[in-house]
């Protein structure tokens, strides 16, 4: 039976970056050798990570000034990376969820947060208003939020420098990366597999703090050396890379966009008709197109388990809720094809006339 | 032509794990989805998870009151995550080369570092002599130093904690972990891909700094979370335990010391015996069996590029010393064949009889 790969991450890749992968791992580039056991110093190696470095600036269309790297640690380290590098006196943080709140607990090590908005009252289901403060040396948003199901779609115009936690909708749709100070995000959603982290970095911002960075937690070290200080991930690297290459040959961002707004609207509008469910984040715009976030209805809440048991059954993988919102959770990142979202559709139908 | 993979590292996997995470990034266990896409939480994946842990324990025969954790960021993160998490006041270091030097450099920022011992004036081609203080948080060694081909291959006992880079010798031999207070590496030697860092530790000493560590830098974070906390990078893990497998299908570390005993002692006597040759690390104690260094003898300097070319002609990979020492450096890892071993001693003696 075709399984359909709902996971919110690490989630569905492209089948090119998954073949693709396998082989290098059996013989890299005609090698006779694993790319797991080769110098990350070899020329054939150095070139995936400068089409790594590459492809984010043409893919992002990055402006001059920006420097991307790739990292060990997860976004997880970001979180204390932020504002060890750039942090002086005071930051503001947006607390869209359980992501930001564990961003913003960080941050608080190294000074002031001023946390300007919170839909924590509402368990995260929509997001808040807020007002940047000027004196603040940066703020800090989750531009997608996996867990609840709210995404930020837009560019914002920030008075300081803009902090993106973009793990799970980086390469969804096209960007202002100039709006932005730092975009950083784990792979394994909508890129490779766990390991590696990307970090898109506006350079002027670095140098300004006078607390010792240690080595490996300083973006410089790790801009200057092109992201070989130490041995970076080298699977997860190459697994990228073909990733990048799977969006170019689809049309890049843009492309990704208008399937993406596509197969949301396809499943959101499924949710709100059948008589079964009902989607969790009620305000429209603040819909993630990443992660679709429903729950049964009030009256058939007895409902939730059978369902899941019948999509599963159907080969829908990954689509129970999380823990914190409960229900179901469709992921539908990029590599996401659209016959999985109507397979999963046909599922609430047949449910729906069964009961 | 069969290439002989002798790269510092990354470097030489078994068969056996590259045939098995190849096969697992196609279909993870019969799943009919790649390792890439599932979710780490997913039971199959805890399942890897949990042998990688007890693997560690069952083959380094580790006693209770330590914990073994997988980390992202490589060894050089642990320079500094050591003295975040154990430095009070002062730490003892040995200079054993490049990596302890970094070491040093890092652990200076945390407190007073007692660098007890240096053979820096001889181009580390030795272990130096030295008296742990009795008075330091920790004593920090670099077992392995991958550069200039020593190994400190006992295990020390020491009046403080003894803290070991093994990056490139863990698994190599039997070892007495309960000397131990804290042993950590990068995976991408003996072990796995790049993109894994191990840390064995005693737990108890743990919690006894006032500073503030961040989240993810604390190991006590990882411990309690099972090397959950956030995403572990999936496929590096999953190849961890795939040698971990290979490792105890093949005797364990008992019988890995004793082929890597014969293979570097086999490649030594040669280059000692050979007119061409000289290793660079004089004292027989102090050399390494994992990376065997030596260069060419003074008379015939101008062969030195002639060699290269011609062992590379013969299917030599990653021979070239590293550029502080020249020279050539063969790695003899786990994975390494007896067989390569002998390739290897073969061009030496035919490119010996042609001059």
């Amino acid at each position: 039976m075709k399984k359909h790969n709902f996971f919110a991450g690490p989630s569905i890749m492209p089948d090119f970056t998954i073949q693709n992968t396998a082989e290098a791992i059996k013989d890299f580039g005609g090698m006779g050798l694993s790319i797991m056991e080769i110098s990350h110093r070899s020329k054939e190696f150095v070139a995936v990570m400068d089409e790594a470095r590459q492809g984010f600036k043409d893919l992002l269309n990055i402006p001059a000034g920006y420097e991307v790297v790739f990292l060990g640690g997860g976004a997880s380290l970001q979180f204390a990376m932020v504002p060890f590098n750039i942090m002086k006196k005071k930051a503001a943080y947006l607390n869209t969820g359980s992501w930001a709140s564990k961003a913003i607990k960080e941050a608080k090590f190294f000074g002031e947060v001023d946390v300007v908005g919170s839909s924590q009252d509402q368990n995260f289901n929509y997001i808040p208003e807020y007002t940047i403060p000027e004196d603040a040396d940066y703020f800090h948003i989750t531009t997608n939020n996996t867990i609840y199901g709210t995404e930020i779609r837009e560019d914002i115009k920030s008075p300081v420098p803009l902090v993106a936690d973009m793990s799970s909708d980086i390469f969804s749709r096209p960007m202002d990366v100039s709006r932005y100070g730092i975009i950083y995000g784990g792979a394994q959603k909508n890129l490779a597999p766990s390991g590696v982290t990307f970090v898109i970095i506006k350079e002027e911002l670095l140098g300004k703090v006078d607390r010792h960075i240690p080595t490996m937690l300083d973006y410089r070290t790790h801009i200057k050396k092109e992201s070989m200080f130490n041995t970076p991930p080298v699977v997860p690297v190459f697994a990228a890379v073909q990733t990048l290459r799977w969006l170019k040959q689809n049309g890049g961002v843009e492309a990704m966009e208008k399937i993406n707004i596509e197969k949301a609207n396809l499943l959101y509008e499924e949710i709100e008709r059948n008589k079964l469910f009902k989607p969790t984040v009620t305000k429209a715009k603040d819909r993630s197109l990443m992660n679709v976030c429903f729950v049964m209805n009030e009256t058939y809440s007895e409902l939730e388990k059978p369902f899941l048991e019948f999509a599963t059954s159907r080969g829908m993988m990954g689509i129970k809720g999380h823990r914190d919102v409960g229900g179901f959770r469709a992921s539908l990142y990029n590599a996401m094809p659209r016959e999985s979202v109507e397979a999963l559709m046909d599922c609430m139908k047949e449910f729906e006339q069964n009961h």
